[in-house]
């Protein structure tokens, strides 16, 4: 399995009154990860979506272990845990850099689709992208 | 089972490139019917927060079943599903006014902690906000 | 000089570790006045983005006078102060429903463009709405 | 006049349905600006804010002068342009790095303040950390 690690420092703005960082903040972790994962495939999101692809999410879970705090540099660890030439499912885990300790995990559903979020076959509209994520389960 | 209804208008800054609501706001709009639905029992959040209580989220889920746009006006149902008097689990529903047509349904875990994230036994803590709640389910 | 009344409810996921609203938010809210100001003049900027008229910001000043607190009612009250056939400034003041203090002002400065943010003389484009807009001032 | 320089790549939660960058957004790079000029000057700002002092802002001013899009890579220049023992003013430049165009310019007001928000003398409260900014401007 393929994992990939992008590193993020906490802003200011992420932070809410209980003094730690707001819990909707991670599913923009997870996306910054997912879009570095495909980076590191070849594959530049903005790409992707020209060729009238889009990854649309079905379901978010996101699992809070520890509290992150304002100026903490993250460590997200992107993988692929499914995917069928419809869905895709991908996994992540943050990491404190500093020691290393666990933050969350969690893991995104899409499906893929058109720009119309339309239901495509990825394995048809773009075989070479399927085989390259493919490699990385 | 009780269930409140909180309304929320879709702002420009919540839609994304694709053009529909950016799929992170959901949480933020769990969290607003989360607040509305303590208010309808009789709690200001930040009252509840003045009594050194907080709520912090444990796990988040979210499924997206039609997306939201800009200016769409929201219905998120927000009820209890389930309770300890360590922990608490509340669910969602949220819903396009116009059509009544589900967009998401979720749950949001959470413990009850002092403020400075310990764990506490709310029933001990707060007796009368614990039955409040638990005539909820 | 007309002006409108949007009504907003600070969310917990805008305020920061400070303990009070995350500046940031006060452009949103900006935003929201603004396409509220529209609505109140018969017209929903999703209509007129369907025209395939936008309205980009040049230029956005706000002015901090005292702090805006988790689920404190806000006014948005929005007027226009300036406008050519060109170029729209819109000016907001934000208040404290409970006691009427002022908490913010502002202005946001745009330009008429077509979608591909192309500059567009609006009164050429869209003659009604100019005229709706100009016995706002 | 020292000018640091903060990379920042843009996440796709910060585009809007334009298909570019929300506006609101540069504030909060504004701030990622600022609180990475002050680490250069070897404080961290959550140090500050241990020391009982906090920075709030009075003032925003942002002028877009370009569009920036979803995974452009930014320059985000900071630098003091003004300064008193009871009042600091940060410039900011926003390029884009392919390219070297500049996206944005604007300013940022604060006061110095103690963390209930009290206006205080840096000069008095921490001589050092107000000698190093001075020699900044």
């Amino acid at each position: 399995m393929l994992v990939t690690v992008a590193e993020i420092t906490v802003r200011y703005a992420e932070t809410d009154k209980m003094g730690i960082v707001h819990h909707a903040n991670y599913a923009i972790w997870f996306e910054a990860g997912r879009v570095g994962f495909l980076k590191d495939m070849g594959y530049y999101y903005s790409d992707i979506e020209a060729m009238d692809i889009a990854l649309p999410l079905t379901e978010l879970v996101c699992r809070y272990k520890k509290p992150a705090r304002f100026d903490d540099v993250l460590l997200v660890k992107t993988f692929i845990s499914k995917m069928t030439n419809i869905r895709l499912i991908f996994g992540y885990e943050i990491y404190n850099k500093k020691d290393n300790s666990l933050l969350a995990t969690g893991e995104t559903h899409h499906v893929w689709t058109n720009s119309r979020l339309q239901p495509i076959n990825i394995s048809k509209q773009n075989g070479a992208l399927f085989k390259i994520l493919q490699k990385c389960i």
